[in-house]
This record gives structure tokens, sequence and C-alpha cells, in this order.
């Protein structure tokens, strides 16, 4: 009991120092200049590309002790630093030196009848932590976007990446040596004690935002004991809905992409519905063809009367993100009990409608209360890359400050500023 | 015990029906277009004029139980509703119905490779709770401001202007019979009992975000107990920084506007800072000036022995929002000492600096971490309505979502879309 005390006070005062240090790192980040920082990204970039086979003997332990575990296929591959994964890494660090630097942008300037003029700017918003799971690749993404912004980055990752990440990080944090930028500007919390977490949310005076991403717990941990703001990214609970204007074959193609072209991620989709018109000649051909590339079918009554291969959901299926090639199916009888389901249901992060109706895709865009809402499209598209944001920091299920895919934007703030010559208020 | 008990039994029950009605106006909401939303604006704007006589009558109750309570001049002139606060009260509701919907404004399309329209559109946040003290116009200013928006309210007043919010809450719920918008869109919480709002923070899933505006206390209890994102409205302990470069006769005018055209709120100047080198030629005839105009001084020993006047400043003076006509000045030897001392003892609120050189005006508006950020001006300039936002919610001293007054976008999330004709991913 005294040496968990002990421990325990140990890891507030690690958590304090990183929280210092990058405290000081960011004083010093906000007053560089666009070159300097992207000739950190450039070193960083370079950095990791002459890293490679170290980074993959790293990440080959964790693999090997993910798989002692018996963690599961798409988990596994979620943890994978291949080639291409490496590769999208530094292509994502030269992608970042590329956008425009977000700091001292200077947005909406009017100027008001007393002649002062007044506008929006964009700062760093300070010290940011991030708390996430599995993909390592997260470390590198996200340290490049907090820099580029402007921002000092404490990284928490999860146990089973712990190699693969401490490699990452050592490789960027050499890389800024002899740069304008300070090391302390990347920082990964050492241990995988899980108390480490708990004592960085009590840094409220040092860390301005705590992003956490992964399983429902550790985000349900940091909602409850965070002293500073949170911009969480839960669950995706992703549907396609087709209607019943919907091009049938246009729907099938949508649902098997949302569906299979990576399931573990949290913009595929987990439950379809259609409309009870177009059930019997859209499901069949469907169906089948998500059966054909291995996705089990979970459905409810008139599905499975449908298609004998389906098994029937239970209610804890509507609500569930498989990650994995199993969708929930489901008939509806009108664009409003599909809106109010998905609005139930789903967890507000990306649905889509497949319709040809104008009145439909309008109405389902506008009430459909979701980080990202598509129309004839899949829901895979739902990801900073391919939004243009360069690339993402995570995808937030909030509501506020940064909704869906979050890039270099969403980690600034927005200063008012006024230029005068003399205005009093009167 | 058990009375205490069934009391607070009762308070959850009333706080989630409540939610439950917010919820269920929200929804409905939604569906509005910007006519119907202006048409009960107007109606609102005529109620309030018409229960003029009926709202002071209320209000003289309120003034009358403060004053026996023994509450300050200032505060006091917060809470009092005059005609011409009255009139501010309509003026608003119209200006509010003038403004621009926000809800469903497109902002940022662009056409990705694949063909896929991608964009941001503006919507609802949903239910949003105000918890505040004093003031009784935040009643009708906040009102508005959410309906505009398409978000439903739940107010929370001080239970020193208890008659005057709740006079005003009837007379708009009134004049919403009838149009379009279900008078749930507006409610107030009847008790002034504090239990209710720790009741009203466990609603996560009624309430999308709470807006606490009142003293440290009431900010750092919703801090702590709140299950949904909270957008706080803290102290304004702001600073007029008068820079070696400074135009002395401009720099006098702005401290005592800052400071004296309305001590009693949020963005009255509270602290000044004078660089060493125009000290002894600014500050006798600022100090002077202040003096006339009924300020006292507290000073750091440099100011203290240049002005007899001026009582010495403690420690606890440099971090205090007197609200009052108060002011305590320091003598400062950098701007980076300025600047530092600003990001420590300020509130992140306003400040200004007032300088003739460009150099120095752009490394405080980079500089200062602070919601608004003011080039010689006064820092009484940071207000919604001077800003141009129509009227304000309050000013917010978070970094996120929104910073500084908060008008009509501030109350609404903006939710990715994409609009397609078949795109899937590969």
């Amino acid at each position: 009991m005294a040496t968990a005390t002990t421990a325990q006070t140990d890891l507030v005062l690690l958590m304090r120092q990183m929280g210092q240090k990058a405290r000081a790192a960011a004083a010093a980040l906000v007053r560089l200049t666009p070159e300097q920082k992207n000739e950190a990204l450039a070193r960083m970039a370079d950095g990791l590309r002459k890293a490679i086979p170290h980074l993959k003997e790293e990440n080959a332990k964790d693999l090997k002790a993910g798989e002692e575990r018996g963690l599961a296929g798409p988990k596994l591959k979620r943890l994978e630093l291949n080639d291409r994964r490496l590769g999208e890494m530094i292509q994502a660090l030269e992608d970042v030196q590329r956008l425009p630097d977000p700091v001292g942008e200077i947005i909406e300037m009017s100027t008001r009848p007393s002649g002062l003029r007044v506008g929006r700017m964009r700062a760093p918003i300070g010290v940011i932590a991030i708390v996430y799971e599995s993909r390592p690749n997260v470390t590198s993404d996200a340290s490049s976007l907090c820099l580029k912004s402007g921002n000092a980055v404490i990284l928490r990752g999860g146990s089973e990446a712990i190699h693969s990440n401490s490699a990452i990080t050592d490789v960027l944090r050499g890389a800024l040596e002899g740069t304008a930028v300070p090391p302390d500007a990347i920082q990964l919390v050492p241990t995988t004690d899980r108390e480490a977490i708990g004592a960085m949310l009590g840094l409220e005076d040092l860390v301005d935002v705590v992003i956490p991403r992964g399983g429902r717990g550790l985000i349900e941990m940091v909602l409850r004991d965070a002293r500073m703001p949170v911009l969480k990214h839960l669950d995706g609970n992703c549907h396609v809905y087709i209607d019943e204007h919907a091009d049938l074959e246009m729907a099938k193609r949508l649902t098997v992409n949302a569906k299979t072209q990576y399931p573990a991620v949290c913009n595929a989709a987990e439950s379809l519905l259609v409309h009870r018109a177009v059930a019997e000649t859209a499901l069949p051909p469907t169906l089948s063809a998500l059966i054909d590339a291995g996705v089990e079918i979970r459905g409810d009554e008139t599905v499975c009367k449908m298609e004998p291969r389906a098994k029937a959901a239970t209610m804890e299926d509507w609500d569930t993100e498989y990650l994995d090639l199993i969708l929930s199916v489901k008939v509806v009888d009108s664009l409003d009990e599909a809106v109010g389901w998905i609005n139930t249901h789903g967890s507000h992060h990306t649905d889509a409608i497949v319709t040809r109706d104008h009145g439909h895709a309008m109405r389902f865009l506008n009430e459909v209360d979701s980080a990202s809402v598509f129309v004839n499209a899949s829901t895979r598209w739902a990801d900073g890359a391919r939004f243009g944001l360069g690339c993402e920091i995570g995808i937030s299920t909030d509501k506020l400050h940064a909704r869906g895919p979050m890039g270099l934007r969403e980690l600034t703030t927005a200063k008012w500023i006024g230029l005068g010559d003399g205005q009093e208020v009167i």
C-alpha cells in the first residue's frame, strides 16, 4: 500500500514535469515562423525514412505480443507498421509541411462604425494531450499536426503499441535536435500504467485540452476525471440508408464499399437500413454481394425471411460498432423512421443516404445529427485526408469546437483582435 | 434527512422533465424556417414592450431585496431594469431577428478529386443550459440567440433576480403561444435551490452544453459536476499596457475609458501596466485623471512614490477583478515582462496595448493569450454587439469552440456534409 502510494506520487510528479516541459515548449513554439516549423517537419520525415528497418523491428515486438494475447484479425491489422503504413506516415509529414500554417491567419476582419477594425486571428491552443489505443501511425500524425499548429503534444498510446510508439517518438524527437523546435514539443508518456492518465487529467493548468481516442471505457474515464476540456472520439456506429428512391445498383456498391473496404475503422458501416418499398428488390443482390465478400448479416425478421443465411439481430446489435465483417440490417417504413432510428441508435459519427430524391437528401442532411452526413457516397469518405485536411488527428464525435475529422485548423483557437487608433467606448 | 432526500429526488425529476421538454422542442426547432423563427422573435419583442410596467414592478422587488441584503453600488446597478436597459433588450430581440439565420449555412464547400463535393453545414447544437448571475437582460438576450440558432434553452438565473427573470420568461413563453416555436424552447428553472444546478449537470443525454456565467465558485462547481461540455465565462482581469512607444494622451484617454465607462462589467480594465521609460511622463496625468473620476489606485512601489494618493497594492490585487472603481497599477521594464505578467496574472479575457510601434503591436497580438486583444483601443470594445454579432450570449474565457464574445454562430455546430453520385473509397 505504501509502495502504491509512492508509485502514484511519482507518477503525479512525472506527469507534472512533462506538463511543465510541454508548457515551456509551447511558449517557444508560438514565436516560430512557418519556415522553422516546416524545416523540423522535413527532418522528422527524413528521420522516419531512415529508421524504417528499426521501426519494423520494434513493431514486430508489439505484433508478437498482440498475437500471443490473442488479438483478433482486424485489430491486429491496425497495429501493423508495414511498408505501406510507414510510407503513409512519411507522406503525411510531407503533406502537413505543405499545408498553409494556420497560426496568425486573420479571419473575418471588418471595420466597425467607430473605425475600429475587428477580426479573429488563429493561435495555437497550447498544450494538447492525446490518449489513444492501437494504431501507432497516430503517434507521428498527431505530432506533425500539433507541431505545425504551434502546439506542444503529450502522447499516451496503448500498451499494445508501446514499442512502436516509443521508437517513433525517439526518432521524431531526435530529428528536432538542432532545429528551432524544442524536442519537448513532442513527448510520449513512458509508462503503460493507467494511473498516469489519471495524473495527467488533473493538470488543468498545464494541459489545455485532452483528446481521447479509443474504447468507451477509456473515454468514460477521461470524461469523468478530466479537469480540462475534452474532445472525444467515440465509436462509429455508422449507417447506410437505402431510400425508396435509391439507385439500387449504386446502393449495393456503396453498402459493400462502406462495410468491406476497411472494416476495422470507425467510419466503416455497421448497420444498413432499407426502405420497405424497395426491400424486396434491393436486399437480395446487396446481401448476396456482402455475404460473397465474407460479411455476416444480422437482420430483423423481414431480412431473415428474405435471406436464409442471415442471423437474427438482437437488440444489442443495433447499438454495436463491430469493427469487423458483420453488418446489422433492418427494414424501415419511412425516411422519418430512418432518421429517428439513426439519431437514437447511431453514434452521431457518420451516416449516408442513397437516394435520387432531392427533398429526401436535404432532409437527411438537415435532420441526421451526425458529424458527417453523406448523400450517395460511402461512409468511408469521412476522413481528414480525403476531406483535404492533410491528415487528421482523429474524428471528433463532439459537437463543440471540432466535429468530424479534425485537421490543423481544429488544433487552433481563434482570438478576437481589435486594431484601433484611440477608440473609446461611449 | 428523509425530506432532503425526497426534495433532491423531486429536483432530479423536475430537471429531467425540463430536459425532456427541451429535447422535444429542439427536435421541432430544427425543422423551422427562418421566417417562422423571426415571427416568434417579433412577438417576443412586442410582448416585452407591452409588459414594461409589469417588468419594472417585478424588478423593483428584486432591487428592494438586493438593497436589504446590502448589495453594493455597481452590483445593484447590474440588476436594474430601467427604461434604457429594457429598451436595449427589445432592441436586441429586433436585432437578432434581422441577423442572418446561421442554421443550414453551408461553409467551405469544395470538390474533391473523386468528384465528391465536401463541405460543412451549420446546425443547431440542440439543448443549451445557461447558468448565470445578476443581470436579468441575459434572460431575454440568451433566449433570442438560442431560438434563432435553433436551440432549446434552459435558463437558471441567480436568486437575486428571480422575480425579474420569471416575469421576462413568462412574457417570452406567452409570446410563443400560437407561433411555430413551442414555448418549451425557453424554460426557466423555477427554483433558486442550488441543488437544481447539480441535477441539471447530470443530464448529459438531454443537455448538449452548459454555459456558466458568474462567480468563480459557481463556475468551479459546474466544471466539477458537468457531464456535458462546458463553455465557461470566467472573470475579466483585463489589462491596459502603456508601451514605451505609446501616444501618452491616447493612453490616458483609453485607460480612463477602460476603467470608468462601466466598471461593473467583465471587460472593464482592472490593471494598468506602464513601461518604465515613460512612467514619469505617462503616469502623473493618467493617475490624476483616474482619481478625478473617482478611481482608487493600488500601485507598486514606484507608483506609490509618484502618486501619494495611491495605496500600496498587495499580491492579491494583481489577480483581482474589482468590478468597481479600483485599479491596480504597475511599472514594467519591457514588453516581454508585460506579456509574461498578463499571461500569468490576467484571466485570458481582454487586454490592450497602447503603442505606436508596429512590431510591438504585432508581438502583443500574437503572444498575449487572451480571448480579445486590442491595439490602441479600450478593453470595453470586447462585446458581442460592438463586434457586430447582434447580441452576445456571453464572453467565453475558454479556448475551444468559442473564445471571447459569443453570438449566433457560436451557438451552432458545423457538421461535415458530402454530396456524391456514387463515390466509393478505393
